[in-house]
């Protein structure tokens, strides 16, 4: 375990550790993608499953990805999953605990059936269970999806958890500290207006925790 | 209301409409921000809060972003609410319901009184009613937090909701469809270990809501 990357010192509390890396992105689905276009950062939301060393970045609806990797740009990643407010007796020391994950380095577009593989691979990621219930995707489908491969060679995690740390003055002067805990949680399933009747809510959805 | 920005085209489901930008804005606390190192991509989280037809980007903890503006470059602010995971009949159709905004521009490191003010508006967004309850910033607290503002001028939201669409020869096949609803919740306000006993949780915090 290095506190170095090749695009620098990590910063506090971060870490290069594989396992701290990927259970952090198995726990998300929705990373941003960052590239350059014409000297300009674009920051953007999309899908992403982890699949072993790599990432795979949906680039539906998001086609300013897949052109800036053809077009050279490197990628930057970033996932964040947002466990708390931290209520420190100052506003300096007020935070956020947090786990995040960014990656960098060059994407590559992938094709032909690693292509096809990589969307499965996000579905199945999304909601573990699910590809069985579905059809495959048409050649034409796969087509108008692109998938990005990034390596995790370059990533580093960052993890803020616990109690605020404040200034021993401020301590004991009758101001409330603490954390509010933050978290998502999945609701009730709600079945699409077009259903036909008498179909039961799969399994792997009520049971669906992230 | 226009469907078409400095930076191109809106994509699907794109509006500048102020009003949809603010209020997808108010609701969080955590942003992605995109800036350019020697033609590199870099994308962090950290706090935001809107003010009036700015953001205000926290910069502790990431001076790289501060760095970045210094030396000219643009940057890309992403802020992203995740509603639910759209369970269509296909993969292809699958898709996440979310509001997302996006935002463009030069940002501006605010200095003397704004730089102070910049951050009492930003605890006072995180938590409503809590500025009232800490101490003022030390200047010397104010000097090590850096507050980056951007003009809300570029900004575009994005917004997914409601069932899944799909292709009228999937329906009725016998697969369930519909929506999966996910939230962020926020727990019991948890005291901090070194916190004073028979000090009453703010009612600002039990209250707490995004």
């Amino acid at each position: 375990m290095s506190d170095k990357t090749k695009f620098g010192r990590l910063p506090d509390r971060g870490t290069t550790n594989r396992e701290t890396v990927d259970a952090i992105l198995d726990e998300g689905f929705v990373c941003h993608v960052a590239y350059v276009i014409e000297d300009r950062p674009v920051v953007i939301p999309t899908l992403y499953a982890r699949d072993g060393d790599d990432v795979l970045i949906h680039g539906s609806n998001t086609m300013g990805i897949a052109k800036a990797v053809r077009q050279g740009s490197p990628l930057s990643v970033a996932v964040t999953h947002i466990d708390g407010l931290v209520i420190a007796r100052t506003g300096f020391h007020s935070s956020a605990n947090y786990r995040s994950v960014v990656i960098h380095g060059k994407g590559e577009i992938l094709e032909g059936d690693e292509h096809a593989r990589a969307l499965d691979v996000i579905v199945e990621a999304l909601v573990p269970g699910r590809l069985d219930d579905i059809r495959p995707n048409t050649t034409s489908e796969v087509k108008q999806t692109s998938v990005i491969r990034l390596s995790l060679d370059e990533s580093s995690a960052k993890v803020r958890e616990g109690d605020p740390i404040d200034d021993e003055e401020d301590i004991g002067t009758g101001v409330w500290a603490g954390v509010l805990p933050l978290s998502q949680v999945a609701g009730e399933p709600i079945p699409s207006s077009d259903l036909e009747e008498g179909l039961d809510t799969p399994d792997y959805l009520r049971r669906y925790q992230r």
